[in-house]
């Protein structure tokens, strides 16, 4: 067994933004790129065939959810995740850490490892390094994440030097796990994809020199690509780019790069152009479900009466199954009504600005005009006074949402 | 303004089940058909697109629903029903009477019409059979219904004869005012469709004499075709049978006949047997998102632990998109989770199998086989002692559901 599957190539790079392709047990990935939250092993209101019908290249389950229910016992029954939820392209697995660091009923941290109870049941669980590497493994996602601690914002340097120390020594264990696992040497462990990378995280909070510390202590353990953790937690955007920056130059140019849970259009673009390759974040998936919009002209709350009787689709600039097909008055009307239909339509229509928005900028970065696109994009995005879409930065949300 | 674009035409018979093809202002439909519920100008769980890769002809939409949220006016300024929805195809609006009578806060019925409190927030409102009348004419379907009035089971053979005779009353009402509103004679009346067709009811219980002088009456009117109301409202199934049997053979054999509310798959085809073109009813819809399955062996309550390591799909039989990409281990799975992707994977399922089973129907009385292919439905239905997913009629829910 081994990871000789999993290949990161960088084809196109303008400035410090670059274009590549992650090649994975499961398929090829454009990079950059936006991965879709699919919690529960399905992105909410959507079926799969939605999905790929936006171009999604790419899956995140959550690890502790499915741990939970149905359990990775019964996915890796089931042949894995891949298997048990019907979906052939690659998959990303959290390490289950973030969800019980923020939605666990209550946990406790200790050297070894994280108890908590479930949220579901209030049963009692314990999440080490090398039993979330094992989980993974049972249910054979694409890219496994190691387990790390998760500081809330803000929080002070001696607690973040700590606990980023702590994480370091946990993705020690994690990388050693993982050799374990893939040499054949773990009991009674079912492996369901003998291709599964491991990215390992990076902590550190806002602090620039335990971010490099960390970068430096991560890399050293020989992962197959790394994820910025820690941010999107409720930090000024200018301080998450910094520190995305900061971070960054002490990664490997030819691996993947990660920021978990990122985030605004404006988060995706600017980290794109320090650097980033691979995202998530349920903004688009979530907002949609709560009638909040994203268009070309800035964001659209749906609840509101103004669109009553609107005829215009969402976005005129959209070439989505909702916008070429459904007004503004009818999806508030679904709204309203409390529809199931709507959460669909508008999920279809927040994934395929996501997901378009990428592809227009890897368009731009392969063509060598990404900083015009970036340029114009913001703009865009920040309409003038007296036109119709408005938009604050507060209001879209800009701290990492949970699940 | 005529509806002369309206047609009907029997192009085979198969004892008395009959083929046929309906035209409306918005296209054809093959009859028998069923007609899924979009009660809200949406049926739940599903994007249109959905519905059309279904093969779904036409689609009924709740009058009461639609005008008290977002109003028929509203609808009116928006082009109709169709363009307000998106929906492009054939729609047949029921009256309201039905909703008004089940759903309603508080109603109170005397000659003229009835009085009611929404169910929204207790707003009090009228309806008579010209308003009923209008607020159709305004949305724009292709087939409107007329008002009646709908009594529970069992009920006094007075209390229905009397009810019966306003029903008839009514209907004459009905009658004229579509005539004015051909005519162009309602003030203030914007008409969505000038080729919409109008179908009577006709009431009368489980009496058979009431029944024969309802359809009597009824046809002395003069509609573009006819509904049996008031049954599959808790009635044992053969008498509902007994009296579709009954009121069929006072219908004209040139006109649509429509089976309002009904029902079980078994319904469905008993129907057709005594000769009835149109269905509609939720229980594929509601049940879908109950968990509770329709498969050709009969049926299945997805919630079962038996499902949990299943991975067989829903019917092994069945070429729809859910049982060609997901086990009902993963149905399970998202049922419990409470996604509202379970209810979609489910009501594509039920609808493609009511829609299916409608489509085999049609090519058996082509074919001349209808009585062989009624005899093997039914009987793969009634699985044998000890084969796997059991069934009874009772569990299945024969009462017309409300929407």
């Amino acid at each position: 067994m081994s990871d000789a599957v999993f290949d990161f190539t960088v084809t196109h790079t303008a400035g410090r933004s670059r274009c590549g392709v992650m090649t994975t047990a499961h398929g090829r990935v454009e990079t950059p790129a936006f991965m879709p939250v699919g919690t529960q092993g399905t992105v909410k209101a959507l079926t799969h065939r939605d999905l790929e019908s936006l171009g999604a290249q790419v899956l995140l389950c959550n690890t502790y959810h499915l741990y939970l229910r149905p359990g990775d016992d019964l996915i890796s029954r089931r042949g894995g995740v891949h298997n048990f939820i019907g979906w052939t392209k690659p998959i990303l697995t959290d390490s289950g850490g973030y969800q019980v660091f923020s939605l666990a009923a209550r946990r406790h941290i200790d050297e070894e490892g994280v108890s908590f109870r479930s949220h579901l049941d209030g049963s009692l669980h314990r999440l080490v390094p090398e039993k979330a590497t094992d989980i993974q493994a049972r249910l054979g996602s694409d890219i496994a994440m190691v387990l790390d601690e998760c500081l809330a914002y803000p929080a002070e340097r001696d607690s973040v030097r700590t606990s980023m120390a702590r994480t370091l020594r946990w993705a020690r264990r994690a990388r050693e796990r993982m050799q374990q696992v893939r040499a054949g040497l773990v009991p009674d462990l079912v492996v369901a994809n003998v291709g599964q990378a491991q990215f390992g995280i990076v902590q550190g909070g806002v602090f620039h020199d335990l971010r490099e510390e960390s970068a430096i202590g991560t890399v050293a353990l020989g992962f197959d690509g790394y994820a910025i953790g820690g941010l999107s937690v409720g930090e000024p955007v200018e301080v998450m780019y910094d520190t995305v920056d900061r971070t960054i130059r002490c990664l490997p140019a030819h691996q993947p790069r990660y920021l978990m849970g990122a985030g605004t259009p404006e988060d995706l673009i600017e980290a794109i152009a320090r650097g980033v390759d691979l995202f998530d974040c349920v903004l688009p998936t979530r907002n949609a479900r709560n009638g909040q919009l994203f268009t070309s002209q800035g964001r659209i709350n749906i609840k509101n009466a103004r669109y009553a009787e609107d005829d215009r689709p969402l976005d005129p600039a959209c070439e989505c199954y909702t916008c070429r097909s459904h007004s503004r008055a009818y999806l508030r009307h679904l709204f309203r009504a409390g529809e199931m239909n709507a959460a669909t339509l508008n999920t279809l229509h927040n994934l395929h600005f996501y997901l378009d928005t990428l592809r227009r900028i890897r368009e731009a970065i392969m063509g060598g005009r990404f900083e015009g696109f970036r340029q114009i994009f913001l703009r865009q995005l920040t309409p003038q006074r007296g036109t119709e879409p408005e938009r604050t930065r507060k209001s879209l949300g800009i701290t990492r949402q949970h699940f």
